[in-house]
């Protein structure tokens, strides 16, 4: 359902997002049938510029915005700026970096659900990709109870790339996975970087990325039922990191 | 919001299932212009019997049910049976119980998503009041994906009996509280029974249960920001009991 508070429409006005705030821009919508004029080709440029996705979608799509004069064009955009995912990179940090990583997670009420868990466990930053997941939009805001201003995140076009460069940079990349092969407990969590993996309720971390996982953790199920939602899974892996690091803390004093 | 799937309504079809099917009721709603004639009485005694709660509300409560011939009575309904507290506590058990208490959780999302963890978790049953906590209904099921039918869920009158008698029967207290003394993985919950205590997210658990509690535990904050939300705060203890139950067998092999 589009909320008209998550978008910015009109031909002036994406150009406008394009060039002043691109690092709230989720993605852009054209519609089908929009003629391809100059103003059009220069969102497209700017889109391109600065890796924003952008969809040319059927013009039903933009039936719950006939009141508002948006010339066929739409632009999904978040209540926060995302951070660049080259930037996090390079920041220093003197502890280990922690890391949250949605996969195909579309329900928004999880998402903002997670971003509250990760904010307050400590976590750097959470990634979500541009496709295939839900966007930071105001109901996540709402859902996070406001945490998406307090935990940076970063929006990126290929989760696969990034994995490979979080591997790169001395990162473990750990899968949640129902079929995973050890508990999420019996992992140290401790001495390393690390970026945790959550898929979609359905679908799972997706299959490439679950082999360039260095560990899968499964929640063990002491039911024979079903599996946790996942914005709850997610709550006990990430304070299982924390106890973790916590009690690693006390024992070394 | 009334979701007329979660009613039976008119004086008959109430009587009838106070008769057939007490166990499936939450409460009674009696609108207060409504003569107090013999179905009406027949339904007091019925609800006294059965230790189901009804309130008279203002006719205005029973606006949305217009179209309906609801005679001024409606009965609020669970989609599952409600096991007897007694009944529970009598059943024998090889191993130590689990229960999880909700106290003041208003968020039907939340309730049912706690339903789900603790369904996972094996817990033995929830217990949640039949005043000031959301009921169980056809929302709470579908979040708790069906797992309202898996977990034992007991409704009752009075918490504060209910955690007397608990104590009375070799359970040991635990609340979550933001001001808790020990954080919740400093605990060990591997060799007792133990009832759990939530709380609303506004209000917490009410302070006449946290006197009655053997331990008030919280979860520490790694960034200075607000609290999990409910569901996720349950996850985060409900498994850190799991963990301690499977590795302590684990090493005690």
């Amino acid at each position: 359902m589009m909320d008209k508070n998550n978008y910015i429409y009109g031909k002036n006005s994406v150009v406008e997002a394009l060039l002043q705030n691109s690092k709230r821009i989720n993605k852009i919508l054209i519609a089908k049938n929009t003629s391809n004029d100059a103003k059009i080709n220069e969102i497209i440029k700017l889109a391109k510029q600065n890796g924003i996705v952008f969809t040319f979608v059927p013009k039903e799509k933009f039936q719950e915005f006939s009141q508002y004069p948006h010339q066929g064009v739409l632009a999904s955009v978040s209540p926060v700026e995302y951070t660049d995912f080259y930037d996090f990179l390079s920041q220093k940090s003197e502890n280990y970096k922690k890391v949250i990583i949605l996969d195909g997670v579309e329900d928004t009420h999880n998402v903002g659900a997670i971003i509250r868990t990760a904010a307050c466990a400590g976590y750097d930053a959470l990634i979500l990709p541009s496709r295939r997941n839900a966007q930071i939009n105001s109901t996540v805001e709402k859902t996070s109870a406001g945490a998406v201003n307090h935990l940076p995140i970063i929006q990126v076009n290929s989760l696969s790339n990034v994995i490979d460069k979080l591997k790169d940079n001395d990162y473990w990349i750990i899968a949640a996975d129902a079929h995973g092969k050890e508990n999420y407990f019996d992992i140290d969590y401790t001495n390393m970087n690390f970026a945790l993996i959550m898929g979609g309720e359905e679908t799972g971390v997706s299959k490439n990325n679950l082999k360039k996982s260095d560990f899968v953790v499964k929640i063990p199920m002491l039911r024979d039922f079903n599996s946790l939602n996942v914005s709850n899974a997610a709550a006990a892996i990430i304070y299982e990191s924390v106890r973790q690091m916590i009690q690693s803390q006390n024992h070394s004093v």
